[in-house]
């Protein structure tokens, strides 16, 4: 893609008005939008990010047999008064507003309730189960605060997903299939070896077992504490009611970027999802939540790897792979037209950014590091003089000239090491 | 795809709380759900028609230089309060709600202010225009009555793009253009034929020029005159208007099914968007902006072609292209044999279903039907002792008895002569 065709601009310097620094960074670089406190648009470059990380995790629950639907966002307030969370004073989060003839309604800031409650036009016999759904929605929720970016949003995009079995056991060997999807999407989009799966308790979901997948991260809320050789971790909660030694522990700041509950049958039960099983027996369907912030873990990769030059993004996640600056300043000169000969080259075979805007040569440079696109081939008089360009690794600093033959085999070579 | 690994499940009957033909037959296919009156879930079936009918649009608009963002719902009171348009007393079909201090926040059913607030941010010289963008957003609108199932939501997903210009001329140009993809669309997604472009005044929009795209639908709820001879068509309004002679033209019903608005400058003069000009003077951006409604087009395509049977798709939207009935009932048999040996051998060039359901054959007929896949490859005992299969066109319901052989070709025969 020519960067000229591409709307984006970015920002000499952070925006006053934001305190997060991953909204603060998305902003200067153009990725983002703050429309309000807890709101942001997502631009070109933005929804790109967010497009990959929604594929990585798409394939990892379509792998696990996960079916992709839409709920609505408009809420009936009989749905949720049926598991007592319509009422204020338990859920402290609603959006609410009206129709015309006075009916209450809310904007969904979780699906159990009206996904549990269309089962019921779905399963009745043990042959409908299991069944496994999720969406990409987006949430409103309506926080106190809304000062972490897109970290916390008043309105937010997640990934979740509703498990339906027949018994505790089906449903365990689903929700352990699920931890282990859910570490192979920590590790692709570039959070593996800093994300660990804690014991919890199940705050406003539920009484039953749940697991968070927290990421060490400065900005995070959270605390735990880290066994790094049994590769476990433990939150306050779990440490106080368990009587757990923390003494050799690493003890961590985290921010939580997934959640997964087991609600056993007690909410089907409640809302009256039940089937009958091959025993001739009429039972409460087994339920189980498993969450990803999207727009979340996007904050949480900005918090952890920007750096003062700006965005660094894994490779899996990145808008581009590669970014070419050219430093050419006219369209007839060697370097446009070796910019042009390695934009053909690789095109096809990367996501390439040919930034081919007429701009001289420090803003071009200051702008692909605050892209934080993984690998720049910079392409300028000097080098090419010599017959070589430039490629640098935006992710640790490193810069190697390289013969132009050498190029594309270079390329291969970093990407393999990029995290 | 094997039937077996899909969330879907068809009814016997119509829903009994549902009057619009659209969403019954959808309800009843097991492509949507109804949360409430005007919302609507839609299940993986459903999805993937909408699905098809966005990377139609998508295309479209990436083709014209369009950019992909995507806004906020959450809207700012002061944003629209700059062109009068938060006054419920102007605008009646917002929803509403407050955050936690007290301020009152609404959510959007349609983007003008939004997207020309955030552009002051990106707009200030002629060298920044001009700019596409475009998003899939979900609107919310507090219609009073919302009786047309998926035609008018109360939520539902709409495309709309901004174009933002230096001037008249540039602007022409590009509105222009958007006809020609609205068309080009429209002819996609198989509308093309019974979709007309008429002149309409602005309405709530703008008192500026306008167009609809109509398309000849019973469920409409618009009147338009069409003049064949020359592709033209005229509503009411513009009749009136305009004194035209109508008495040789086709007086039909007709659904919206796509709008565009040019604004000309005076909504971004109002707003404050100017741009220093290449002749130095400060001046008012153009705007233009470009809706379709995508799930309203779902309804529109439902409306139109679904039948006694069931659904029918066009073959570009279709959530599969072929779906192959298999009236095996036992794994050992010889059909069984044979419909994983087709399946196999055209699951990688075509979207195909494989119905490995474990069901009578009168059922998964009656499915198949319901679906509106349009093209079935039917295999049972007694074709497959003569060496056949049943190929049917669920478009114009012909059915032909295939030798095994020239199954492939037969399936790029029909496909060709689809719509």
């Amino acid at each position: 893609m020519r960067h000229t065709n591409i709307f984006i601009k970015t920002r000499k310097e952070y925006p006053r008005d934001e305190l997060a620094k991953n909204a603060q960074v998305l902003i200067k670089a153009g990725f983002v939008h703050k429309e309000m406190a807890g709101a942001y648009a997502y631009l070109p470059f933005g929804i790109r990010v967010l497009e990959n990380i929604k594929k990585i995790a798409r394939d990892e629950m379509n792998s696990a047999s996960g079916q992709e639907i839409i709920m609505s966002s408009l809420q009936k307030k009989e749905t949720w008064e049926s598991t007592d969370r319509w009422n204020d004073s338990n859920v402290d989060i609603w959006f609410k507003s009206e129709l015309k003839n006075g009916t209450e309604i809310g904007f969904g800031w979780s699906h159990e309730e009206p996904i549990t409650d269309m089962m019921k036009n779905f399963i009745s016999s043990y042959k409908d189960l299991p069944i496994y759904t999720y969406q990409f929605q987006t949430k409103f929720r309506n926080e106190l605060r809304a000062k972490s970016g897109i970290m916390r949003g008043r309105e937010f995009v997640m990934k979740d997903l509703y498990s339906y079995s027949k018994n505790q056991k089906d449903h365990e060997v689903f929700y352990n299939k699920m931890i282990e999807a859910y570490k192979s999407f920590y590790e692709k989009v570039g959070l593996g070896k800093d994300t660990f799966v804690t014991v919890a308790s199940g705050g406003v979901f539920t009484k039953n077992i749940s697991h968070e997948f927290q990421t060490i991260c400065d900005a995070g809320e959270d605390i735990v504490y880290i066994d790094r050789e049994n590769n476990k971790a433990y939150n306050e909660e779990a440490v106080k009611e368990s009587n757990i030694e923390v003494s050799k522990f690493e003890k961590v700041k985290t921010a939580e970027v997934g959640n997964i509950f087991s609600f056993g049958s007690d909410k089907c039960e409640q809302m009256g999802l039940m089937f009958m099983d091959s025993d001739g027996v009429n039972k409460p369907v087994t339920l189980g939540s498993y969450g990803i912030g999207i727009t979340r873990v996007m904050g949480v990769i900005v918090e952890k790897y920007a750096d003062e030059k700006g965005l660094v993004w894994p490779k899996n996640i990145a808008p581009y792979h590669i970014v070419i600056v050219s430093l050419s300043k006219d369209k007839e000169d060697k370097v446009y037209e070796e910019s042009e000969n390695i934009y053909k080259a690789i095109k096809d075979r990367y996501e390439v950014l040919l930034d081919d805007r007429n701009m001289n040569a420090g803003s071009k440079m200051f702008d692909a590091d605050l892209y934080g696109i993984p690998l720049q081939i910079i392409i300028g008089d000097k080098s090419l003089a010599k017959g070589c360009v430039e490629i640098k690794n935006r992710q640790n600093g490193e810069v190697v000239e390289v013969d132009l033959k050498d190029v594309e085999d270079k390329l291969k070579e970093i990407l393999l090491i990029l995290f």
